[in-house]
């Protein structure tokens, strides 16, 4: 049996809204730990403009979606959140004390006084192939994450994909000189950059990499074990079904935001969105506050400076919970030790 | 008579929240016209903390009052909002075809359609003398803001203050040769740099300035013309009235903010702050915004950070409120043509 995290303050999420919420906890003295479906902070600001400009973030006239998550990251430092990437929450559910029982999917449980649900969209989770015979197939002979592929097991692959993640896994897949490789996509036009598919183009002429115009329709096993996969099958143009022979399918089909379990959480929600307070962005659920792109309240945009806004006064409204008996006032970083102190700038 | 502005927009204070609120205005296509009672942009962040670190707006881990008001015109400048500085809201009433009358101090005038009130704590206007007699001098023999003392008539000079300003003028006042200078200050002691007061001690020992203990009293006319300041009373510790001859006062007492008339604009106040609701930041007068410090709604915290959100929010409900037959989406800098060509940073 795995222990149990007891903390103050649970974030899911880091995007900017989370990363936000860790801060301004972190100005109340809150430290909180911090869980994210991808390997890395930053959300929508990685996934979908990592490098796209983004122009209306206060005082920053211009930065990329990395660049202004590197920036929180520098600011978020002092408070030394812990993050938990890579992992989604399965189980949310209130205690008899008023705290939060939440399981994550490797089976990681945290007691959590508040959680902070900055789940933007929802979790960004792989895409899944829509066949039911790829399930049997998942984490062995068919993967959704190209990881490290100079150690993958197998010498046939097929990778499955039109973007840059899949024309990349090619490119570094044929650098294995036992590997045949076969990249397959419905259309004969890939959308990753020029060099890379002048390097895929260059590895097809040669011979190295079999292109297949087609789409993925089932799976077959081995004859002698049900386990071990065997072929892709697929559908070409004409409609006629071919087989090729594979170990390993790695399906890199984009990422694609996933709800999740938040829709039973007993949460008010509307148009899916959870409905908060503006006074504290505390949902109906007490101790469970949401920010960001997944709240809804009268005149909502989904702004990231919007996010910073009702990052900050839920964690004025937590710390008021937590120290009910104190007015929690409004310090300022210019001119309060304490908070000077937290954000390690304090005089000696 | 003067001509009068037409706009759809006029914000009142050129601080943090109301410099965004000019960028949001212009991300909606609305270009605004800002009014600020200080000669520069930057309202409380150059005024009581230009030189001082501010650690908690987002993405900028540590920027000054001064940086921050910088980068913050720079992002501003493809919005080309037109600054009034120096000069104060003196009227403000509603017209019969639901616009705005505004009318400055100095008698320009304006019919906005929407108001945007950004004051902060108030315009920041020199601190007066509590003296009935000082007001018949003001603007002649008695003067509030230093301005250029090298061509400021008059001979004898007399500087009440005991700060940075007042010490400097002091300073710049013994360059002239032919001035005779007073410096006026109930304490032998200044708040200014250490350099500056070394300066000033060595033109005292010098016998180039009179230093003066004591407390401005009163104001003495020329005999022989009404309008001629020609002496200030001053008390001294032991209850002592004596008289300064001058031609010119210079009372640089500090910057104090001051709310003006906006008490009596018919708005819905509480504890002196404009009651606002959070979908728009609209005040009980239809049109007319309040958004950051001079604000107040269930929750609020006077943070810079949640002026930028109130700036924004009030910018879409305005824009609404301009287009009423359009529903005004919410669109992303970074794929927007329309908002990246209102930044000018369109693709030709």
């Amino acid at each position: 049996m795995r222990s149990v995290i007891e903390t103050d303050a649970l974030i899911i999420g880091a995007g900017p809204a989370g990363l936000w919420q860790a801060f301004q906890l972190g100005l109340q003295g809150i430290r909180a730990h911090i869980v994210d479906a991808l390997p890395e902070a930053g959300g929508q600001c990685i996934e979908l403009y990592g490098d796209k400009p983004i122009y209306d973030i206060p005082a920053l006239p211009v930065a990329s979606g990395r660049e202004l998550v590197e920036r929180l990251l520098a600011q978020l430092r002092p408070m030394q959140p812990a993050f938990h990437f890579g992992r989604l929450v399965s189980q949310l559910a209130r205690r008899d004390d008023e705290r939060f029982d939440v399981t994550l999917d490797d089976g990681m449980r945290f007691v959590a006084r508040f959680v902070f649900v900055a789940a933007g969209v929802g979790a960004f989770v792989p895409r899944r192939l829509m066949l039911d015979e790829a399930r049997a197939f998942e984490g062995r002979g068919l993967l959704y994450r190209a990881g490290d592929l100079s150690s993958l097991p197998g010498e046939r692959f097929a990778v499955l994909g039109d973007g840059p993640e899949a024309v990349d896994a090619v490119v570094s897949l044929a650098r294995r000189e036992q590997a045949s490789i076969a990249l397959v996509h419905r259309r004969d036009s890939f959308k990753a950059e020029a060099a890379s598919v002048a390097r895929l183009r260059e590895l097809v002429a040669a011979g190295r990499v079999q292109l297949v115009i087609g789409q993925p329709v089932g799976f077959d096993a081995a004859t002698d074990d049900a386990a071990r996969l065997a072929a892709l099958r697929w559908l070409d143009a004409e409609g006629k079904v071919h087989a090729l022979a594979v170990d390993r399918v790695i399906a890199l089909l984009g990422i694609s935001p996933k709800l999740g379990p938040i829709a039973e959480w007993g949460l008010a929600l509307e148009r899916k969105q959870v409905v908060v307070d503006t006074a504290s962005f505390e949902s109906n659920v007490p101790g469970l506050y949401a920010i960001g792109d997944i709240n809804h309240y009268p005149g909502k945009r989904k702004l990231i400076l919007c996010g910073f806004h009702e990052a900050t006064l839920a964690a004025f409204a937590a710390a008021q919970r937590l120290r009910p008996d104190e007015r929690i006032a409004t310090l300022y970083t210019t001119t309060s030790d304490v908070l000077q102190q937290r954000l390690g700038v304090g005089r000696a």
